[in-house]
């Protein structure tokens, strides 16, 4: 259609209101920079919708102009799929104002809410109704559950609940027309037909415009361990992993790797967090979680970790005992991101390879990495459980790191080479968004990128949302 | 491209050899009729290749001279999905030869499957490796993986462990033009573009035939109890199953409705078979599974029975004291659908509704079904845990079964709008095939079925991949 500049601006504001689309240089400033202050766009205007209604009449008046959308949630993405690109073409559509738990069903064990809600909300409204919500990442208290949606987020549970995509029983999606399909059943069986939502789970916002979502939730927990392992080398956290899985069964909820220098690096960063168990190469932070009241979990994984450290899995243990320290444990995992951050750039590989073959991998990338960056510094950590790892290097001492990030392609190579030997996927949980998309092009076989480009014509065919993302 | 139907058996045998492509009449004959002898089709022939290679050029074949291809697995759906039209133009492809377990790979909890392995040899592959494979259904000694995972089989684990598209982290599918996407990394995690895999899983070979899968498999459960209730309504079996989640949280893993009237049909049907809590009208069957050895799960479970018929949820409860008990109580379940079959043929309902809201659907429904077929019979059970019943209907005595079926469209005209009411799903389990695509035009939004259209079109744009089934 042909574009009339013209008349957008007014008509998005007579949509939803003079004070709710921003074009004031300093107030589209934060919507037009990633987290990770990697991408720097510009935005015609950033809307803000307060309903499903006004997002698809937005997206309805942007395609009647031509003008390309970018939906943004919380904005916590790592691959910039939420920034706009230079060009200055796009309109921003931030989903915050849509922040509704719109309803919880007990007794069907769902809950309905708006995108624009944030993850914590969403915990909470779920532990409020006795029941669990159990996505759970570093973001939690500023990401959104849409975006978390958007990019099928992953986190520290995914080993026994699984990705976002997975916690999903109903979708609300504004289409590339403005038009709404609304899919709220709140059914755990469905079988008519294809499976629409999980074309926009995942989908970065380049199919759809995700509104709302009915949410699985879960029995809480009522008996949780906490533990700490130190342990000499990654072989033996493999190894770990496997004793505890065969002690705790599908209890074992998380099972975190954490090199020493990310700990290090979190306690100095965070003077409030400190090492529990100082002195080791690796750790482990397992948690293991019970649906019964009086389970003897707590002495399960105290005898488990007993014989660990007996056959020389772990060199030390440690189990928290009391929630207080639960939490200390984990706030030093939840913590690296943002430690790294505040130290400046680094480069992050979001990596997973089959459990059994991370050692190898690490092997092989540290080995390769060494001889091509000597001096590289290795912050290693994750989920370990779902054999999946963020593999983030710092630069050598003496070299400033924007001379080290600007050796990133050369890096990835070495990295995403490696992780596709092993059967691995260069992007775990992140997503691809703008940073991915050559990688993507690169380490997927074309069959799947041809597959894809049909998808997102049959979707989106004058590439109006979110463009120049995911796809290469 | 213009058909040239001389050479298409010839080039067909020259791929899987003489003896595997079928001809005869008495040859083909099973592969023409439905499990439920509802659809009754004809074929040029029945292909059975031995390797996806050999799927693929059938496939591609079959392209080249514009014929139209049915995938079948076992041949147990429900819906005639695998039954080829009348018209005879077809050919068929069964995918009964590609039955390897290509790969365990226990560290990583993972299987990769043909996609011509019975459900129950998944099962014994995955429990020799000590560990489960959940999916689990009535049909499971003769139904294959490839076929579960086309129509996205539920059963009687999906309240612990989700549908079959839950519990699949990698395909292998031979495309519409005979390419081959392979996809079998095996990784939880990996967000690196569209989810292609969940395209297939569920969309009855439509879109693309899957010859392979790579399974999550889990830890197999080291304590289960199951039990067996007696109890006086539909509303008092929806509040016991909320005391036995609350009484168990989700080691809960199967929660099964069976009305006395399918109790008896399948006793009768099946002399061994013996109803071991006589005098109820309705039964519900409760699986719990724990992953601790030494759990206390059996007291749990009888001290929360007890109380749930102290206070009046359930009339009266048995626990199986041996495995074989519990394989006989499950027993009784497994057989209603085939002995529906021996009765004759009978009108199925594959409904879920929000699993609060079953009670008043059954009231209603049965209301309506009674004015409309007096003396109707009932036969309803189901996995109430998901919301999901089969609700059934025979012939009112003294009326000839072939009469009442011949009123099928009227009678699903009043249960599939009062499931619409209350927010559910005219196909939970089964699918669509050929016997609901007029009810998916009638009760999805057109929307819906729009874009449906749309990425059917994406990947089978000749409508050459089981034409006629699932889109209306």
């Amino acid at each position: 259609m042909a574009e009339s500049a013209g008349p957008l601006l007014p008509t998005l504001k007579s949509i939803v209101g003079e004070a709710n689309v921003l074009t004031a240089a300093d107030e589209v400033a934060p919507f037009c920079i990633d987290w990770r202050e990697r991408y720097r766009g510009s935005t015609r205007a950033v809307v803000r919708p307060g309903s499903t209604a006004e997002v698809a009449s937005v997206v309805r008046c942007c395609a009647e102009h031509g003008v390309p959308v970018v939906p943004q949630g919380g904005n916590t993405g790592l691959c910039g799929g939420a920034t706009p690109h230079e060009s200055g073409d796009e309109v921003v559509i931030s989903l915050s104002r849509l922040n509704r738990v719109r309803a919880i069903d007990a007794a069907n064990a769902t809950m309905t809410v708006e995108a624009g809600v944030p993850l914590a909300a969403v915990q909470d409204a779920a532990a409020k109704a006795g029941l669990l919500f159990p996505l759970s990442l570093a973001a939690e208290g500023s990401c959104l559950i849409g975006g978390n949606l958007a990019t099928n987020a992953g986190g520290t549970a995914v080993l026994r609940y699984g990705n976002a995509r997975d916690l999903v029983v109903g979708l609300e999606v504004v289409l590339a027309d403005g038009r709404v399909w609304e899919s709220l059943k709140g059914l755990r069986k469905d079988n008519t037909g294809y499976d629409l939502k999980q074309l926009f789970l995942g989908s970065e916002g380049t199919l759809g415009i995700i509104t709302a979502a009915v949410l699985k939730l879960f029995p809480q927990p009522r008996t949780s361990a906490t533990a700490w392992a130190g342990i000499a080398d990654v072989a033996a956290s493999v190894a770990l992993l496997g004793a505890m899985r065969a002690a705790l069964g599908d209890r074992l909820t998380g099972f975190e790797l954490v090199s020493a220098e990310c700990v290090a690096l979190a306690c100095a960063q965070f003077p409030t967090l400190s090492d529990p168990l100082p002195g080791h190469p690796w750790y482990a932070l397992i948690q293991a979680d019970d649906a019964a009241a009086g389970s003897p979990l707590l002495g399960e994984i105290e005898r488990a970790l007993a014989e660990a450290v007996a056959e020389g899995l772990a060199q030390d243990a440690t189990i928290a005992q009391s929630q207080a320290q639960a939490n200390a444990l984990w706030a030093i995992r939840e913590h690296i991101p943002d430690a790294q951050r505040r130290r400046g750039p680094n480069m992050k590989h979001d990596i997973s390879v089959p459990v059994s073959r991370i050692p190898v991998f690490l092997d092989r990338a540290r080995a390769a990495l060494d001889a091509a960056f000597p001096g590289v510094r290795y912050f290693v950590f994750g989920h370990l459980g779902d054999g999946n790892l963020h593999y983030n290097l710092s630069s050598p001492a003496g070299i400033a790191p924007a001379e080290f990030i600007a050796e990133t392609p050369r890096a990835n190579r070495i990295v995403y080479d490696l992780v596709a030997e092993q059967g691995g996927s260069f992007s775990a949980e992140h997503g691809i968004g703008q940073m991915k998309r050559a990688d993507l092009a690169r380490y997927k076989p074309a069959i799947e990128v041809e597959l894809m480009r049909r998808i997102k014509h049959a979707l989106d065919p004058d590439s109006l949302l979110n463009p120049g993302k995911v796809l290469p």
